[in-house]
């Protein structure tokens, strides 16, 4: 008799985007007249497109795969060394954050690899995660039993909750209970905070002292526009002995659709048996990908790579400057109704709540009532982003100044 | 303190095509002067190129991502419906196997999906395995925990094996002792082996006895000759019921380097808690793919999908027809050495030992000095792979030629 992993069963409702779709879809059900009239703010999908030095990357690509001359078959497991050369070179040394190479694991995209990298993990591990946080950290723990039930009112017994909140300006503190693995996500999605130099080292020192893994996703870190913030963890002194970093080209590269990113394990990164011995996640790592999976499709690393060419480089930073102008007028636009607004300085989202207290799903309803305009509510990010909603500036000029236009007329 | 999975502790040295890498690599710095005449008939690689309809297919898809009136941004997480209705039209209701749409799930390839697919089944199922088999099967079992430690001589405490030999034709007879998941290949990569309907009947009525799960790894499908063999495992009655397949684009497709590949999961198919109760995997492998991935690259998908199309039938064909014809010229070669043969005539792998009852390492090693060429040895694929040696057809037709040629001179 065959037994199913009973750890999926935890797993309480839908995951949220799923669920904000079974929501607008009951909408336009209801008012079919206006379906042309949505604009989406809620997904973080980009409208595109790739930019020209990519598309073109993609195409040679393409020819070398037509020609038995130039084919190429399996790729390497864990990324093309040019690829991984570029990265290492652009993302890090140029920003004296010490990363090789060969610590630059290419992948089919970040959200994978935060999933993926829990299978190298021990269940024995105590797990903190911020909240409100990226729901998909939540559930892939569930997932591999790293939680009890799901409690009433949101959460899971046994994970670890590090309190992102007003107070804080959305940046959460050390625990100072026992916590083996701690999520950080900067700039933060969903609430668009970004964490300084001085409070990164707080959280390196915290987990060099209790031998704990960060495990830091920066899939944003192209949106940072102060340069005295960090855009990796990997700039602060002593991080390679206790961070792993999740980068995403899906963003800024519009790589929604093509499927790469990249995970950066350092050799250096040490954790242990239950015993006490030491083991490097590093090559547990490496033959996770080894064993696993056969590797990114060669006409998408070859895109990726012309991201760091000179000419990628130039159009992708005109992409960036476009999206944070979006975040920018977001901003203004929810700032003149009288909502509080935060985020949407060093990344492209907006979390903004309603100073008449409605919670998020009444936000979610009314905005979506009112104007036709999909927002995300805060309390899918969990219980502490009750009464915000996420605002994405992923979108083109003519929706945001759209948006900003109707979002006016709820003020009325 | 952060915890490994300890799991990956037990692994056993390298896994085989890195240790043949190995191998390979010292032979070259020992008589670098003929590393250009190595020919590699190891790792299941093709020569490729991409037939012209996918090319096509591709450099339109990389167009339509390079317009903002176009662009796709995040795929479905199981796959774009034109992809999977064109695979459940093709290769399931054309060929009378009732399998819908919404039962097959796309993927960035078929040896990701073998491993993925054991993270919704639970840790105490009892599984049995193939000797010779895929070593992917084997080691992913390990990293989940669902093994004892490594046994000298090869294997792992906890695993059933499912011999696979001269006697039974190398097709594994159903287990009389209890497992709960089972893995067949067919056709068999390693041993070159096709099970026939009877035989596969056979199993499937097991299987449905047991409330037990086939894991039924059709890969290499596309080059079974004989139309009498089923080509899907769907094809038999009852297996909707406790089978869940797995297929590759990888070898008739070409898509080695661009990855896609896909796994059929029938609403029919139970499986059950410890308590009892049904749950349905399908349910639950669609929650994994939602949760923990964002789908396939667009280019890629629109370039599978053309390997259906009128004219990507008529060019795969041919690239099928050309491998084949290689495994018959190998056969023809290793036999009139006087080895003994099995294989190559529904798969692209001939399966071959010397009548002098050399080791594989030791064939292996004989091969390489003599001839230059890289078979692979069959103890990679387990102990009672020890003898064999195993020969890809995924070859130019020059270079097939020249390996016939140069195994006819050990002959001498």
């Amino acid at each position: 008799m065959a037994y199913v992993n009973e750890n999926y069963l935890k797993l309480s409702g839908a995951y949220l985007f799923p669920e904000i779709a079974r929501r607008v879809g009951a909408f336009i059900q209801r008012r079919p007249e206006i379906e042309d009239r949505i604009i989406r703010c809620g997904i973080g999908d980009v409208p595109g497109p790739i930019v020209p030095a990519v598309a073109e990357a993609m195409h040679a690509a393409i020819d070398e795969l037509a020609s038995i001359e130039t084919f190429r078959g399996y790729p390497p497991a864990t990324g093309y060394d040019f690829l991984r050369e570029a990265i290492a070179e652009h993302d890090y040394r140029r920003r004296k954050a010490p990363i090789e190479a060969d610590e630059i694991f290419v992948s089919d995209g970040s959200k994978g690899d935060c999933g993926h990298f829990l299978e190298i993990l021990g269940p024995q591990n105590v797990v903190g995660l911020p909240d409100p946080v990226y729901p998909v950290y939540v559930d892939t723990n569930v997932m591999a039993g790293r939680t009890g039930p799901a409690l009433d009112g949101g959460g899971y017994q046994g994970l670890r909750t590090l309190p992102a909140t007003v107070e804080n300006n959305f940046i959460p503190e050390p625990p100072t209970d026992e916590v083996d693995v701690a999520y950080l996500c900067f700039p933060n999605n969903p609430t668009g905070s970004m964490i300084d130099r001085s409070r990164l080292e707080a959280w390196v020192q915290w987990a060099n002292e209790r031998d704990a893994i960060i495990l830091y996703d920066a899939a944003y870190a192209d949106f940072i526009r102060d340069p005295s913030k960090p855009r990796s963890i990997f700039e602060i002194p002593g991080a390679r002995s206790c961070a792993v970093e999740f980068r995403s080209f899906s963003k800024h590269g519009a790589f929604t659709g093509v499927r790469c990113g990249y995970t950066v394990v350092p050799r250096d990164l040490v954790a242990r048996t239950a015993n006490g011995n030491e083991v490097s996640p590093h090559s547990l790592w490496t033959r996770r990908w080894t064993t696993r999976a056969n590797g990114v499709s060669w006409p998408v690393q070859r895109g990726a790579a012309a991201l760091y060419h000179e000419d990628g480089i130039a159009q992708t930073a005109e992409v960036v400057d476009r999206y944070m102008e979006h975040a920018g007028l977001l901003r203004e636009g929810c700032r003149s109704l009288g909502w509080q607004v935060h985020g949407g300085e060093d990344a492209p989202f907006v979390w903004a709540s309603s100073p008449d207290g409605s919670d998020s799903w009444t936000l979610f309803e009314r905005i979506l009532e009112e104007t036709a305009i999909v927002v995300t509510p805060g309390i899918g990010f969990g219980r502490m982003g009750e009464g915000f909603i996420r605002i994405s500036a992923f979108n083109t000029r003519e929706r945001i100044d759209e948006v900003v236009r109707r979002l006016a007329e709820i003020a009325d």
